[in-house]
């Protein structure tokens, strides 16, 4: 059962003052007399409650702070991913306690979790502990959320990520409607849950149109502009030629850009080359890049959705949750060259 | 002065448990009986002491937590920066409050940061409030440090920025050197001190060479694409028209660069173009841009050593503290042509 909150003016009713200053009091304002303080203080103690939600203007932290856990570097990725966590939570009136940064993943912090009495719990961005830790975690009851697992997790951990499957497939369904049918793939780590179901997506597309998977095609690895450039010239290196390239990344894509222009291939009139993720990155290429937008900001509003429902004891219903992607097509990609 | 901290053996020699039983408790370990618990953390009371700080490990958040104000969203510029000061307070076993994303600029947090009895001080990143706000902060006797500020700062409150001038001058300059006399300006708002640096950097760099600032050439906008893009436009209709452009941002680069696709001008052949703070954004524009690099990591360290000397009580020398830039030339800049 959630708790019930009082509104300023009940809380105001019960300490015999002000609305003004039952505000004053809850947004710690220092012109409050501390025998008025009191006053409210006691009043909200009294009637059972916590803090009464305020309506407009600054909402202060009252309940337990969320702990963030996003163990990389925050760029444009995993940045706006915690930027909107942050912005939803602070609507919720709850403090982020934020553990960010490349440094971090080799911190064992999921232990300490539960005994930090500050916490009411945590959201874990793609989180490089194992489905083992995880599950440790969860049955100490500590109530989290994870966004964009990296391995698959119990139905009973709640989680948040875009359809990979679905995005990576239309976006290789973009590419066989315009007759490609030798694409090369730069994919994730093969271990990725993300990569293994863009993966799945794209072989879905392919056999949509009678064309059987073909590993010589696939090359996985890290995500990185130099990765793509490796991989791209490989893929290149093949008789025949493959028409397309999808990057599973923008970075990896630019990287394919680049070795496309080191070949002295033209795109997309030779090479049709496709990322993934939508960043800043894919609009600054020439030519612009198709790609997958992953609905970052919605998947970080949804994490902290479902935490509050979790801190609230609120039932789940579907415990994974994916958004939908948007096939974004730019001038990266075109009609297969006619060979 | 700052307080002297215990080693983990003194406190487990004065609890009378072993240092693996002290680090079980500070590590807030449920494997800990309650009467041991209760004596570690009475020696560590006794000794008048913080909990010690950990040696090598995982260091566990023991001191009051640090606020991080950093009202944007968090993408390269914002993120490095938010990904550095969260790994370098870590080290510190300093816990990370955040307040971020677009939203949390009209929120006024500042005033309730005293009250907040939970909080040690605060890290500032260019913040939205006037020089009022802040100096109002500072009477309160509130620990604070300022990243990349908006605006002049009294030289009491410390702050950590680039050293715009002088990485916009030694830009100008690699342009000047290539022969460009005629160079268009997409600078940020007039009212941002980052840009008026910059700005104060280039008119010195082109006095250096004898040529008086030439305000037609100069155009004040937010940092956008499409602001680089309208202000290259308008810039490149001049006439005669500039050999070079220099925005005071990746972003508003990027856009330069499409205007000049737009207009049929080969870049660097027909016109050099420069962006600034070299985000990734910049290797992935083709030609690649020439920017001016902003130790951002290192500015995030530093913030975090500054406030941590404030929280120690240290004496600060020089409060106010510019991080050198670093110019990066890439193929987006070229001699100027003969005209």
């Amino acid at each position: 059962m959630p708790r019930q909150r009082a509104t300023v003016r009940e809380v105001a009713a019960a300490a015999g003052v002000s609305s003004a200053t039952v505000s004053r009091v809850l947004n710690q304002q220092s012109s409050v007399s501390p025998e008025t303080r009191r006053l409210v203080e006691q009043a909200v103690e009294e009637l059972g409650l916590l803090a009464p939600a305020p309506r407009g203007g600054t909402p202060k932290p009252v309940d337990g702070a969320v702990y963030v856990r996003c163990p990389y570097l925050l760029t444009d990725y995993f940045g706006l991913i915690v930027s909107s966590i942050a912005e939803t939570l602070d609507r919720h009136g709850r403090q982020v306690v934020l553990n960010a940064g490349e440094a971090a993943a080799h911190d064992p912090v999921l232990n300490r979790l539960p005994a930090q009495r500050d916490l009411a719990g945590a959201i874990l961005i793609l989180p490089p502990e194992s489905s083992e830790d995880l599950v440790r975690l969860s049955s100490r009851r500590f109530p989290f959320v994870v966004v964009d697992p990296r391995t698959p997790l119990p139905r009973d951990i709640p989680s948040v990520s875009a359809a990979h499957h679905s995005g990576a497939r239309q976006l290789t369904a973009h590419l066989t409607s315009l007759g490609h049918t030798r694409i090369g793939v730069i994919a994730g780590p093969r271990e990725w849950l993300a990569a293994d179901a863009r993966l799945s997506g794209h072989h879905a597309a392919l056999a949509d149109v009678g064309i059987l998977p073909n590993p010589a095609l696939i090359r996985h690895d890290h995500p990185t502009t130099a990765h793509g450039y490796q991989a791209a010239l490989e893929l290149l290196s093949l008789t025949p030629r493959p028409t397309a390239l999808i990057a599973f990344n923008d970075k990896a894509a630019v990287g394919a850009l680049q070795a496309a222009a080191a070949l002295g291939l033209s795109v997309p009139r030779e090479l049709s080359i496709a990322g993934f993720d939508d960043l800043d990155l894919s609009q600054a290429t020439t030519p612009a890049l198709t790609t997958v937008r992953q609905p970052l900001a919605e998947m970080g509003r949804m994490a902290v959705s479902l935490l509050i429902r979790l801190l609230d004891r609120h039932a789940l219903e579907a415990l994974h949750i994916e958004l939908a992607t948007e096939l974004v097509i730019r001038p990266s990609t075109g009609p297969a060259p006619s060979m």
